[in-house]
């Protein structure tokens, strides 16, 4: 498996953070960071960077990645965890409508990571930023006693009527979602299961390469920005929308609350790929319940008015799986059986009783 | 020790965070989140806030503050903290001319820290923002394995032509400074020998009133909004400026470096707090030593064109201490003893070797 012991490889050329220090450190992973928006007039080396406002509103998004909660460095190459930080908080910006612009990046890093392992991650970072054309603009970094904390803020730019929220869903909207669902989630299950099998046989190296879809979706995902940049194009404003990280149940649930709005959804319309439908089924695990339930898609869910019906449906990568009902009517799926069920919102809980310090 | 052991406070009722769940935590813990500004458009809910663009750029800066690094909660009661936590960014910005706006907090935790626990925090980030006049307008919530890591953004607006760099300082500039510095840094001095009294002899509770300033600067600083609102009124826009968070000495080497230009200063101009005086001696500091390298003072450090000193002279709580010179003179310290010495950048190292994983 390649992607074990992939902090192993940096020790072969070990410099601790230490013979940078603080200021030399940020300066030395930040370099590469060349400016690519008109927006960014100001970037790192001041006390705030300083964005134009070249539309009429800003959209600013953030999230926390922890180590051993949200990546586990055992089977996550940093360069993966890099660009994966920063795709994650583009996705909620796209979900916003909007086009994201700039990143900040702070770093707590236990010295359990050289200048070489950070550079690592740091490509990640550039590389993500470079293909989404986005500046990264700011950060801090800061030693911690143990593992390793990344917290990015995403910073978009829109015009205000084009701003979508989760609260715009109408009764007769259709319910649509970008790509297939349930990978990262399989891939993470693989993942784990292979690095189960190093640790009780070290050495063992699996292939994966037939299961690189889901493998693929966990390890780096994408955000959806090509959806957003499709429908400026064609002049489609979605009535509601959200990106897919906790399920899509969960984020089913959020459209429906903050609309006030029920919701039915044809379990058949949805598209599961079939390396994930094949590995649900290996685990005895509905593949349904991988795509309603799963995490980390980073897919979009939105709903658009019946009148945009020509429009979303041309739409390349597309899925018209359902739609808005009275909030009375619940949200319920229509099985492929022809039964109907209640749906649940499951989601993610990072409250793991597990992580317990005591 | 009022401060000390602040934690046993809140066993009285502990609720779980499980028993809230990640949605339900941020909800809670962000309900007193009233909106102030009119440029707060949408705040917590949705994919990411939306902040409308009244004035031309917008700033952003991001920190993080990290349990056993950057605050220690033997003695830095919750409120505290989370009011801390805002204020110091809150500073960054008003170090770039401009007003502060909106905040996002985001917090890993440990299930050492209960509901209430994190009320407490919250009480101190909400305050802040009331003060100040910022709205909370995101973040993030997870737990983590230990401790405690607190990472906030804060966003600003500006005419883009009020903005105040750090590259901005001319030869014959002259460099003020807000209020008294070295306070921050004795108060920790303290702070740390109490602790270590405490765990010596539990039960004993010192009487810190006498050196309320010093104590107080380290565990509730402000930031000098209240300076930059003095200088907009005024019409006084300095050529340089950045906030003192890691001590004078290294602050104004940033501004020397990034406007090529070099620096003399007096020690006699150096504002000292009489409380913070003598508690140097006692440790056997120089005081000037604290005023120079001691950090966490938040105090602004700025440089204003000559024909300007009318406006700065009679500014409350500033103290004109040097003359920007050309590079080739050095960055120098005229002593009260009639001595010139080159100063010498210090600041705090957050990487210190003591925080070691393996």
């Amino acid at each position: 498996m390649a992607y074990l012991c992939e902090m192993e490889r940096h020790e072969i050329k070990r410099t601790d953070v230490n013979e940078l220090g603080e200021f030399g450190l940020i300066d030395h992973l930040t370099e590469d960071a060349t400016i690519k928006r008109n927006s960014t007039l100001k970037s790192i080396g001041d006390d705030a960077a300083v964005l134009i406002n070249q539309d009429e509103v800003t959209l600013v998004s953030t999230d926390l990645l922890v180590e051993g909660i949200h990546f586990d460095l055992m089977y996550t190459p940093l360069k993966h965890l890099g660009y994966k930080a920063i795709v994650v908080n583009l996705s909620d910006i796209c979900a916003m409508n909007a086009e994201p612009s700039q990143v900040t990046v702070s770093l707590a890093i236990s010295n359990r990571f050289s200048v070489e392992a950070l550079e690592e991650l740091y490509e990640g970072i550039h590389l993500a930023c470079r293909l989404y054309n986005v500046d990264l603009v700011g950060g801090d970094t800061t030693s911690v006693n143990k593992g390793m904390i990344i917290s990015v803020t995403a910073i978009g730019q829109a015009k205000r009527d084009n701003v979508v929220y989760r609260s715009g869903a109408k009764v007769g909207d259709i319910i649509c979602v970008t790509g297939d669902l349930g990978s990262a989630y399989l891939g993470l299950q693989i993942l784990e299961r292979e690095k189960q099998i190093y640790l009780s046989t070290p050495g063992v190296q699996p292939d994966l390469e037939e299961l690189d879809h889901i493998v693929g979706r966990q390890l780096k995902p994408e955000a959806r920005l090509d959806a957003i940049q499709y429908m400026a194009k064609e002049g489609l404003v979605p009535t509601s929308m959200i990106d897919i990280s906790d399920g899509l149940a969960s984020e089913l649930f959020h459209i429906c609350k903050q609309s006030n709005v029920g919701a039915y959804v044809e379990e058949s319309k949805i598209s599961i790929h079939p390396q994930a439908e094949e590995q649900a089924i290996a685990f005895g695990i509905n593949p349904i319940t991988c795509a309603l339930n799963g995490g980390e898609d980073y897919e979009l869910l939105f709903t658009v008015d019946p009148k945009d019906l020509e429009k979303v449906k041309y739409m390349p990568d597309v899925y018209l799986i359902g739609e808005i009902i009275p909030s009375k009517d619940g949200i319920t799926l229509h099985t492929t059986s022809g039964n109907v069920h209640p749906l649940k919102s499951q989601g993610w809980n990072h409250f793991d009783p597990d992580t317990n310090e005591n």
